[in-house]
C-alpha cells in the first residue's frame, strides 16, 4: 500500500456539506488503493472568532491559554470529519497533534515541529483505519498545547508526510499555484508544476497560497507537494525539485505586495556606526525591514531607501525622530503610496537579459521603478501604487504568466 | 492555607462579561485567605450546540468523536477564565481532564472517574496560581478523552475536593436547593443544609440542580457541597452528612415528574417466570422501570402497573405486543397524562405518620393515587397530571416547604 497525506482547508471544511464532500472525496482516495492521513484546519472563521474571544477578554492573552483556545477549533474538524467517514461506512480515527505525538519546541503560538512519533498512525493504517490528525498543533516539552502560527496546518501536512516518506496533497479553494494572482489578472495561467525555490520566493513574497515553513520542509524531505481544489476534480500544481529547463519560462511568477512604506533618508553623514545603529534599533523593535538600498557617498553624506510593513511605520518614526534630533542635517521622506512587484522564476539563472526586458517593459509603460533588489531568482522593485495593475498586466502579458 | 473547589456553570460563564465576574469573584475568595482550585463548563449552549453539529454529520456519531467533539467546549471556557485572572493581575493556569490526570473508565460519553493524580494542581497552587479545570472530562486507558455524561461537570468538581480534602462550592443559576421547585410554588423555601441522603433522593427524583452521581461521591468522601448562586451574595445550601435531628421538618422536599407514562396490565397468569422474563425483555432494550407495583394473585391471575420513560414508551410497545400475542388473555392499559409526585426527608425515619398524613391530604383534596411506592425516606405515588398543580401546592402548605 503507499500512503497519501491530504490536507484539507478551512473553507474547504467550512460546514456540514462540505465536511460530508470531503469525506467523499477521501474515500474515493482511499479506494484507488492509498492507506490516508488527512490533515484538517479548522472549520471557516472559527480561530478569527476564537481570537476575537481571548481579545474581548484580555488586551494581552497569555500565549499558553491562546494556544488552547486555538487548539480546539481543529479538534472540532477532526471528531466531525470522522463522524462522517463512519457514517460512511469507513473506519476513521481522528488524533489530536498532542495525543498523536506532533512534538514541539518554541514560543506558545509560533512553535516548531519538532518530531513526530508515527507509531499510532501507522498501528491505525495497518488497522485499514483512515487516519484524522488535527492540523496547527502539537505538544511542547511541558505538555502543554502550542500552535504552529500562520500557515501551521500545511506545515503539519507536509511534515507528516516528510516522516511517512508519503506524498502530500494540499487541498485548498485556489485550483493550484498561478504565475499571477487571478483576482489581479484573469487570465493568469495555472501552473503545472513549480519548484520549490520558486514557490520559497513566491510564498515569501506574499502570493500566498502555502505558507514558507511548509515549502522549505517539503524540499528539505524532497516530498511531493499537489496544492488543487478541494472542490473541483483537476490536476492542481505540483510542488517539487527544481529542474533547470533551458527552455523553459525565464519568469514563473509574479507577486505584488501593497502593504510594505517606502523610506528614505538624504544627507546621512558616510559612517558605518551611524547606519548600523539605526538599522539595529529598528531591529529592536522588531520592523521587519524588507528592501534596503543606499547610494554611493557624495562629499561624504549617502541617501538610504529601505521598505518596512506599514503596519510598523508607527513604531518606525519613533525612531526616525529620535535619528533626526541627533542628525539634524539630514530629511527624511516616507512614501505610503508604494507596491512591490516582483518577478521569480529558476529560468533567470539560465538565461541573460531577462533583467532587461523587465525595465524596458516597465519604462515603456512609463512606470517609474523607486527602488530595485534582487536575488538569483528574483527581481523585485517599488512602483508607485497607481501604477500597479498596469504594470501587473503588462508584465504578465509579456512574459506569458 | 485552605484549598476550596469552586465549580462555575454553563450559565455563569456564558459571555465575557459573565466569565470577568466569575473571575472577580475567585479573586476575592482567593483574597480572603484560600488557595482555589475552580472547575468550569462549557460556555452557555456550546454542548448543545456541538451534539447538534454531530448529528447533522452522522445519524449515530460515533461515541469516541463524540467525546473529543463535546470536550472542546470546557477547553474554551478554561483558556478564556484563565486569560480573564491573569488580565486581572491574578496568576492562573488552565488544565484540561486529561492533562492534570484524571483518569476514567467505562464507555465513552458516559465514563467514570476513576482516579486523579493532584500533582500538577497542589504544584500549581504552590506557586500561588489560581488552577481551572476543565469539568466533564477525563482521560481513558487508551489516552482518549472521554465525558462523564450528564451532570459531568458537577462530579469532577465534587471528585476533586474529595481528593484535595476540601469543601466544594457549586454555583449555578440557583440560589441554593429548595423543597420545591419555585416554578411549581413560588412560596417555595431555600433550605440551608440537606443531607447526602434526601439530597441523592431528591435528584434521582429529577428535582434537579445537581446530579446525583455528585452527591454520591460527596457522601463516600464526607465532602461538604455547598450549592449558590454564580450571581448573588446569599449564602445558598449546604449539603452534608444527615443530622437526625427529631424536632426537624418531617418532608424536606417535594419533586414532581411528569416525564413517565403507566402501564398497567391485567389478568397475567401468576407464575414467576412469566413476569421476570417479561421484565428481563425490558432491560435488554435499556427501558428503565421506575415504580413497580403487584397486585396478590386472585384465581391464579395477577394485575401488574409499573412507570417508564415517556421516551421509552414506543420501545415498550414492541415487547407489549409481542407479550399479549403470547399471553392473549391479557389486558394492557397505557396512562400517558400521570405525574410522579414524591416526598422526601430523613425526618420520616423518626417520624411516624407522616405517610398517613400525606395520603390524608391527598384524599381531602380529591386526589387519586393510582400507584404507591416508598422508601425509607420517599413517599412515591402517581397521580393523574391534571391534579399535579393542587398535589404540590397543598403538600407544599402542609409540610411548610
Amino acid at each position: 500500500m503507499n500512503i497519501v497525506v491530504q490536507k484539507y482547508g478551512g473553507t474547504s471544511v467550512g460546514s456540514v456539506e462540505r465536511i460530508k464532500n470531503v469525506a467523499k472525496r477521501i474515500i474515493e482516495k482511499k479506494k484507488s488503493g492509498h492507506q490516508i492521513v488527512v490533515v484538517v484546519s479548522a472549520m471557516g472563521k472559527t480561530t478569527d472568532d476564537l481570537v476575537k474571544l481571548a481579545y474581548d477578554i484580555s488586551k494581552a492573552p497569555p500565549k499558553r491559554e491562546l494556544d488552547r483556545l486555538l487548539s480546539t477549533g481543529e479538534q472540532i474538524s477532526i471528531s466531525l470529519l470522522s463522524m462522517a467517514l463512519q457514517a460512511m461506512g469507513h473506519d476513521a480515527i481522528s488524533f489530536t497533534g498532542p495525543q498523536v505525538g506532533i512534538r514541539t519546541s518554541g514560543r506558545h503560538t509560533k512553535s516548531r515541529i519538532e518530531g513526530i512519533d508515527t507509531t499510532k498512525i501507522l498501528d491505525a493504517l495497518n488497522e485499514d483505519k483512515i487516519v484524522i490528525v488535527a492540523g496547527f498543533q502539537g505538544v511542547n516539552e511541558n505538555d502543554d498545547v502550542t500552535t504552529l502560527g500562520r500557515g501551521g496546518s500545511d506545515t503539519s501536512a507536509v511534515a507528516l508526510a516528510c516522516v511517512l516518506d508519503a506524498p502530500c496533497e494540499i487541498y485548498t479553494d485556489v485550483e493550484g499555484i498561478y504565475g499571477v494572482d487571478p483576482r489581479l489578472y484573469p487570465q493568469a495561467k495555472k501552473l503545472d508544476t513549480v519548484n520549490y525555490e520558486e514557490m520559497l520566493e513566491m510564498a515569501s513574497l506574499g502570493a500566498g497560497v502555502m505558507h514558507p515553513r511548509a515549502i522549505e520542509l517539503g524540499s528539505k524531505y524532497d516530498t511531493k507537494i499537489l496544492v488543487a481544489s478541494s472542490m473541483l476534480d483537476l490536476p492542481g500544481t505540483i510542488i517539487k525539485k527544481g529542474e533547470h529547463n533551458m527552455e523553459g519560462q525565464s519568469i514563473t511568477g509574479l507577486a505584488i505586495d501593497n502593504d510594505e512604506t517606502m523610506i528614505t533618508i538624504r544627507n546621512i553623514p558616510f559612517d558605518l556606526n551611524i547606519t548600523s545603529h539605526f538599522f539595529s534599533q529598528l531591529a529592536n523593535k522588531s520592523i521587519n525591514i524588507d528592501m534596503i538600498s543606499q547610494s554611493a557617498p557624495i562629499d561624504g553624506f549617502i541617501n538610504i531607501s529601505f521598505t518596512a510593513p506599514t503596519s510598523d511605520l508607527e513604531d518606525a518614526k519613533i525612531i526616525l525622530s529620535a535619528f533626526e534630533e541627533k542628525h539634524p542635517g539630514i530629511r527624511i521622506l516616507i512614501n505610503e503610496n508604494v507596491s512591490k512587484l516582483s518577478v521569480v522564476g529558476v529560468g533567470m539563472r539560465s538565461q541573460s537579459g531577462v533583467a532587461a526586458k523587465f525595465f524596458q517593459l516597465l519604462s515603456d509603460n512609463d512606470i517609474q521603478m523607486l527602488m530595485i533588489t534582487t536575488s538569483e531568482i528574483r527581481i523585485s522593485c517599488i512602483i508607485k501604487s497607481k501604477d500597479r495593475e498596469l504594470a501587473v498586466t503588462e508584465t504578465a502579458k509579456a512574459f506569458d504568466l
